[in-house]
C-alpha cells in the first residue's frame, strides 16, 4: 500500500529499467515528491503505443528506500504506464508522470515511434500532466547536465498549467549541448516528416537473408523556424504539446462533400 | 523484379499473414489491381507504430500466382510496411495501400494502439492513398459481407481523392452487422475516450504472479453524434480521415504565454 504524504511522481521510460537516463529521471522526481517507477525490464526503443495482448506480463519490484519505490515490467512502456496506474497506484493516482531520460530524439516524426512517447502520452490518458524527456545523444557517457536544468523548469511549467483545458502532455527533447550554449526552451509544434529505410540484404551464418531498420528522416520543412526540428538544430529545448486526435479535419469536410 | 501492369496494391494487416480477414483484404485488393502483400508472420495486434530496432528483420515468400505476390516479415506491422516500400516495392511504388481487415474495431482511441491502423499510416507517409479496414467482431466465424462490399466503394472514395492536401488515410470500421441491417457509410471524427484496465493477480504454476491486460473504453463523449463510436452504435461504417500532427496548437498559444 502506498501512503501519499508528499506530491507522488511516476516515472518511466523506454530504454529499459538499467538505462543511465531512467536514473536521470528518478533524480529530477525526487525533487518534487515521493517517486513511484515502472519501467520495462529490457530496451523498448521505437515500441510506440505497444500493448501487450497476446500474453502476460510479470511485475517485480527491483528498488525500496525513503520516498522512492522502483519496478520492472517485462512489457512494453504503455505496459509498465498500465500496470501502474491501474494497479499499483489504483488508490492513490500520481501528480505528474515523467517519462525518460530517453537516449536519443524523440522530435517530429519520430514520436510516433517513439515508447517514451508513447508511455507519456498513456499517462496522460490518466488526468495528470506528463512529459516525456529526451536527450538528443545516443552517446552512452552523453551529458545529461542541461537535461536535468532544463528538466526542471519544465516539470515546474508543467504543474503550473495542469488545470488547462485538454490537460498537459508534453514532448521534450534536449539539444546535444552542455548547459551554457543552450538558448533556451521554445514551446514549439512537431516537424512534418517521415522516414526512409535502407534494407541491405546480408546473410545470417546458415545462409539466410536478414535485414536491419536504417533509416533517414525527410523533413518537408526544414525553413519553417516553429517547429522542434528547428529549435534542436538553433541550440533550444524543444516543448511540443501533445493531444491524440488523429482526425484530419479539414480532410473530414471534404470526405463528407465526397460521399454525399 | 516486379513489373507494373495494372495499378499495383499494396496490403498488410496487423492479426498475421493467416488472418481470415487478410484473405478478405486481398480479395478486395485484387479487384482493383495486382497485388504485392507483405504481413507479419504472426498475430501483432496492439502492436501500434512498433517498429523493430534492435533485432533484424526475415522475410519470405509464401504465395505467388499471376496478379498476387504475399510474403510474410516476422517484425511489426509498421515494419512489414517498410520492408515494402523501401526494398520490395522501392522501385515500382503501389497506387494504394490497404491494412487488415482486422479482427476487432479500431475506433476512437484504439487507433493509437492499432498495428492495423500504425502499418495504414506508415503506408500514407509513402504518398500514397491508405484505408485500415476494421470488423467489430471477433469471431473467428465472423460475416466480412458488408466489410467486403462497403470496402469496394471506400476503396473507390479513397482513390478519387488520393490528390487531396495532406493526402488520404483512412481509419474504416464495419459494425458487426449483417449487410442489410447497416445504414451506409459515414465520415466522421475519432471520439474522445480512454481505456481502463482491471488486473486481477493469477499465479503461474511455478508460483509466480502474473497479469494480463483487460479494459474497458471510457467514451468521454457519449452524447456526441459526430463520432465513429456513434456511427458504429447506430449501424455506420464509420470512415475517420487521418493526420499524424500531435501537436495540440491550443496548448501551444498557452504554453507559449507561461514561458514568456
Amino acid at each position: 500500500m502506498i501512503m501519499k504524504q508528499r506530491p507522488l511522481i511516476f516515472v518511466t521510460n523506454d530504454d529499459g529499467v538499467n538505462a543511465r537516463g531512467f536514473d536521470h529521471a528518478l533524480e529530477l522526481a525526487r525533487r518534487y515528491g515521493d517517486v513511484v517507477a515502472v519501467a520495462p525490464e529490457s530496451g523498448q526503443s521505437g515500441m510506440s503505443h505497444a500493448i501487450s495482448m497476446s500474453r502476460p506480463l510479470y511485475l517485480r519490484q527491483v528498488r525500496k528506500e525513503e520516498g522512492l519505490e522502483v519496478y520492472a515490467c517485462d512489457g512494453t512502456p504503455v505496459d509498465s504506464v498500465k500496470m501502474a496506474f491501474d494497479y499499483l497506484l489504483r488508490d492513490t493516482p500520481p501528480d505528474l508522470a515523467i517519462s525518460g531520460i530517453n537516449h536519443g530524439s524523440n522530435s517530429s516524426v519520430c514520436v510516433i515511434y517513439s515508447g517514451t512517447m508513447g508511455a507519456a502520452i498513456e499517462a496522460s490518458f490518466y488526468g495528470i500532466p506528463s512529459i516525456g524527456l529526451s536527450l538528443v545523444a545516443h552517446d552512452p557517457g552523453a551529458d545529461f547536465g542541461a537535461a536535468m536544468h532544463y528538466g526542471s523548469q519544465i516539470v515546474e511549467v508543467a504543474l503550473r498549467l495542469r488545470r488547462s483545458r485538454g490537460g498537459v502532455c508534453l514532448n521534450v527533447n534536449f539539444p546535444d549541448l552542455p548547459f551554457d550554449q543552450i538558448r533556451g526552451i521554445m514551446p514549439c509544434r512537431q516537424s512534418n516528416a517521415f522516414f526512409r529505410e535502407h534494407f541491405e540484404p546480408r546473410r545470417n551464418p546458415m545462409g539466410r537473408e536478414y535485414f536491419w531498420l536504417t533509416g533517414d528522416m525527410i523533413n518537408l520543412e526544414a525553413e519553417a523556424t516553429d517547429t522542434d526540428e528547428w529549435a534542436l538544430a538553433n541550440g533550444y529545448v524543444s516543448v511540443v504539446p501533445m493531444q491524440i486526435d488523429l482526425t484530419n479535419h479539414a480532410q473530414l469536410r471534404i470526405l463528407r462533400k465526397a460521399l454525399e
